[in-house]
């Protein structure tokens, strides 16, 4: 084989070796993204890559801005991360260079994000102004910017804060607006953006889940109690009360933080979920969505994550009992084990297949690997305030 | 920086480069993996690599021995496929350089495998000589040979044929003896591996699938109506039987192919599952595992499967019927559209997601892509007689 023509390409390798080793990073590895992951480093606006199989971190990445209540979610191909920041900033990593590629502050105040089902886009719901915009994922080009319009009750328009926003089967996105109590979903499948709206779903709904098989999205309401269910299967039925019970009740007891509603564990016919202010978790059928069941916890449940295999669900808590962890059997529906990782627990992710499980301990610093089966420590990683962990294997599934 | 330490990196850089020119095949391209895929040639032994997001083939690699149905493993990290051949040949194949990495003849024939939970492990099911045997995903190396003896009627040991190996949580794998007429776990979570046998579930199992969430383990019988379910939360219990008159009947219809059992599609409450020799698909309350429903469709069917959002069935179909595939809506239980991709259409596989199905059609040479949602035809690719298609998101899926 000749050599000249392929000197370009040496030349070109060895300024790239150049570069990378200049700014005293890793070259690029040659590897498969199916086992990366994204942790939150909220107090420094960081990020720590973190490798799944190797239970290591490999790298921090900074630059993301406020990354307070960040989330994340993955492109198509598993190679970049869109992380969502809490002062609107839209930034997109290259999970195997570890760079930046694009970063644009897009709101004054943003809640998280979602991707389209056929990974296209990339839309962001905002709270200052209230509205959601849609992103190309290839070129943050602006594609669609919907505000979320009102009317008043003094008649005047005014803007909603945006949330639980998801991405749905169809190309949809479905989002909840705060003040104005509506629910829209928005098909992105056509030519042009089509937005329907349905009006008076509740009084102030805080947050929303969609099913795992993106029929059913549910907000939760902070204004009153109850639930509001719109299934996307049957949009002509529009919008149901569920779980009229749920919520603060009269006793208006002390609530140190709602909880989250994207942790809602669905395992066979039950669906676990945080009680709001209670030191219980909920079990409701979900055929009808009755309540079922009550299982006393330790503390004010947050997230209610099923383990994959749908055997086991994992509790964190609010403060002031936020420095352990349980789990409950779904079979005996009774707590099984009570960890204590570290001190104020925020997040957790499961390995895509369930073996293991991470959980983030902002205040020790550490990010904490466990067996699921043995409870066995596998590893302790050290993190800035780590907060939210995010696997690859997200980008596969309707509505993560 | 000091330029003389990373001489050895440029010429092994100039080396990679030349070795991978001189091949003629294009250098590995840095890139995520989660949107590859792979289709089997089964004619040339060889498979092609594709892109689902540029809806392309990248490359076929040439070099897997006797391909007819084979079936694809991804590893954890979504960057090497195990092929499994009909010969016996373990080949393990770098999505990213196009490379094998490794092959092996580990027996005399050999019908499939799967990767243990924490992705340690590769286990093939046997034929000949009947078992199993258990590699390290890294090495090849064999970690655990397990002969499928058993007694026979006249008091000799025999080797029976292996078949529906899968994973399961725990880090087992569950497999069935076709002439034996039992099904064993191998538990490979401890330090040496644990051998568990069920006994008389039924005459000639020569087929199974385990649920998405790893519980249910279901067998099919080749010589006698019903199926063999292990439930794998209470192995305690042992297995039962269930839909009694599944299978050929009485009436002895000419049965032109065993359809597969890994493509039952389960949809909420519901799994739709091929009749034996009948133009029906069945569905059953996966409840009480009792029949509720039979769908007429157009030939003898023989893979069922459930796009992602669980509302549409996809059907293919036995010879003389397999140049159409047939969609049911799962609320309606009705066909709603019937397709005609090619000729002897052998597989299909959903994007992650489900917004497209990809569909072989083996003597037209091709690999279909269609819209689900609009039915639009999107892409026709040239493939050499592609039978299966496996998309690495099955990496991070229970038993898949």
């Amino acid at each position: 084989m000749p050599l000249l023509p392929f000197k370009p390409l040496l030349v070109a390798a060895a300024l790239a070796l150049l570069s990378v080793q200049a700014s005293a990073e890793p070259a690029p590895e040659l590897r498969g993204t199916g086992d990366l992951g994204v942790v939150i480093e909220r107090a420094t606006g960081s990020v720590a890559l973190v490798d799944t199989t190797r239970r290591e971190v490999l790298r921090h990445v900074e630059g993301f801005g406020d990354l307070s209540h960040a989330s994340v979610k993955f492109t198509r191909d598993a190679r970049h991360a869109f992380v969502f920041g809490r002062d609107g900033g839209l930034t997109k990593l290259d999970l195997l260079t570890g760079e930046i590629d694009a970063r644009i502050i897009q709101s004054g105040n943003s809640i998280g994000g979602a991707i389209s089902q056929d990974g296209r886009f990339v839309a962001v719901g905002n709270y200052e102004p209230g509205g959601v915009k849609v992103f190309d994922t290839q070129t943050l080009e602006l594609v669609a910017d919907v505000p979320a319009d009102y009317a008043t009750p003094d008649g005047t328009t005014a803007q909603a804060k945006v949330v639980g926003l998801v991405d749905a089967p169809g190309n949809r996105f479905v989002f909840s607006l705060f003040e104005a109590g509506e629910i829209w979903t928005l098909d992105m499948s056509g030519d042009e953006p089509v937005l329907d709206k349905y009006r008076d779903v509740g009084k102030e709904p805080y947050d929303a889940l969609i099913t795992a098989n993106g029929r059913y999205y549910i907000a939760g309401l902070f204004g009153e109690d109850g639930m509001a269910l719109l299934d996307l299967w049957h949009p002509e039925n529009g919008v149901q009360r569920i779980l009229p019970d749920y919520g603060r009740g009269e006793e208006r007891l002390p609530v140190y933080k709602m909880p989250h509603l994207e942790g809602w564990a669905m395992a066979g016919d039950l669906a676990f979920f945080p009680a709001v202010g209670r030191h219980e978790v909920l079990v409701a059928d979900s055929d009808d969505w009755s309540l079922v069941g009550r299982i006393p916890v330790q503390g004010q449940p947050i997230f209610v994550m099923s383990r994959p295999d749908e055997r086991q669900v994992w509790v964190t808590f609010a403060h002031p009992d936020n420095g352990r962890v349980q789990v409950i059997d779904t079979q005996s529906l009774e707590v099984v084990e009570t960890l204590a990782p570290g001190e104020s627990i925020l997040h957790k992710e499961f390995t895509p297949r369930g073996e293991h499980i991470w959980i983030s301990a902002r205040d020790s610093d550490q990010v904490v690997v466990y067996d699921t089966h043995t409870f066995e420590e596998l590893a302790r990683l050290t993190a800035e305030s780590p907060s939210g962990i995010f696997f690859t294997h997200r980008a596969h599934q309707i509505g993560l």
